[in-house]
């Protein structure tokens, strides 16, 4: 998918919702568990009650993966679900790779050709060469890890021991993978919990989509994101898992994921008038 | 497994060489692609004919997820074949993974738990509490990407831009990981194509042991990393895997394996002495 295709989306649905597909088994209707593929009987009523109000869906591969092979199967039926009935929405492997070149290529055509996502999320520690293979699926993106919404963020991304005289890691990433081959697709992480770095970020890279997690059960406020994080093309898809997926643990819980999900969409209305 | 056992099978093998399973099924035998699981085949193969020269087997799960489904399948029927026939091996889930908290927790559980890997590569840019679910098993261990083999590790984790008048970012994340809940249980990764590094990583983890990649196709000097990298337990894990398990590409393919790892392990006796 390309970026005006997604901001079309966006402006059709008047929503930058995306919705994040993290399944517990623990924590899904029970009876579901007796389907022979709870996962994918989860996800794809969740999918079919929201994908009106979302743009974007954004399975985190951990939760499949946490099932061994049956997760991974679930994985698979999920995006083929999504890329089969919903061609429209953007699809994002919440993954977190990034290894040496070679390796990185194996992962990039694991999710971006034969999963056939839209995206995937690489973690930048490793630079250039482990980011680059990412870089080079035309009409795709990568999603680079730059602020991350959790508490750990700052050990090392804005830590001032790291940045010394000069400046903090996660500006320095962003800075440098601009210079990267084919950069203009990527998009970069930046966490709901950390609205006081968005107007820097938006310094170094105005144009660019930033997913972000954080809001709901994390903390993170949508119309703060909205105010420093916004650009022309709205720039911007706000992650929802926990708050709208688990809304309710009883048989109408596909229900009452669409009203959560509407919600946030109501309040997206608003906020693109 | 516990470091004391680790360094117990290292004294009696007289080895530190870790095999790395990297496979391609564009590399292997093609004798090998008619079976019904060519890379567990192949993987089953070059074990039964490496096991006594080696200490320790990485697949890294790149490989194996680029294969989908049959690929984590034929994951699971290594790691199980380890489990089973060389309980006294150390394994290592090269996944380099990290995330937040409660999804950290999930690759632990399936990485640790469910695959029962002695250990799994973990990123540190989403800082503390992206590792220390890791961190939580008991006798299983987790290795840290510190100063990473490849020529993106310049990027930030030697940057001076990064590091101002302070320190490169690689040492802090060292110096913080000491800091954080279970690190007894921290290894890290070190590249051997970073030699001139260990003196200033010795420093500040001297007991640790580090995962050393990079010797063979990637340049590093197995030699030069011993000298500066070695402690009084050995301390070192050296990782080949293309120079090893693609040795050949014939029906004499386990054997030829065998050869090269037997140099490295010839080698590595010597050193021991």
């Amino acid at each position: 998918m390309t970026t005006p295709q997604l901001v079309q989306q966006i402006k059709a649905k008047k929503s930058f919702l995306c919705i994040g597909l993290d399944v517990d088994l623990t924590k899904i209707p029970t009876h579901l568990l007796e389907l022979e593929d709870p996962i994918f009987e989860f996800n794809k009523a969740i999918i079919d009650a929201t994908h009106d109000l979302c743009v974007a869906y954004k399975p985190n591969t951990a939760f499949y993966e946490a099932y061994g092979l049956k997760g991974w199967q679930s994985l698979e039926k999920t995006i083929n679900y999504l890329n089969e009935k919903h061609p429209e929405i953007f699809t994002i492997a919440d993954a977190k790779r990034g290894d040496i070149g070679n390796t990185s290529t194996m992962y990039a055509k694991a999710f971006l050709e034969d999963l056939n996502f839209d995206s995937v999320t690489v973690a930048p520690y490793m630079g250039k060469d482990s980011v680059e293979p990412f870089l080079d699926f035309e009409n795709k993106h990568t999603i680079l890890l730059a602020l991350t919404s959790n508490e750990g963020a700052f050990d090392f991304q804005t830590n001032p021991e790291v940045s010394g005289v000069s400046e903090e890691l996660y500006k320095t990433v962003i800075k440098t993978s601009k210079t990267w081959k084919n950069s203009q697709n990527l998009m970069y992480v930046v966490g709901a919990t950390k609205t006081e770095y968005f107007t820097e970020i938006r310094k170094i890279i105005p144009n660019s989509f930033l997913l972000v997690p954080g809001v709901g059960a994390q903390g993170g406020s949508l119309s703060e994101v909205c105010k420093v994080g916004m650009n022309e093309d709205v720039g911007l898809l706000i992650n929802s898992s926990r708050g709208i997926i688990y809304a309710s643990a009883g048989v109408d819980f596909a229900q009452k994921a669409r009203e959560e999900a509407l919600k946030i969409q109501q309040v997206m209305q608003e906020i693109l008038k």
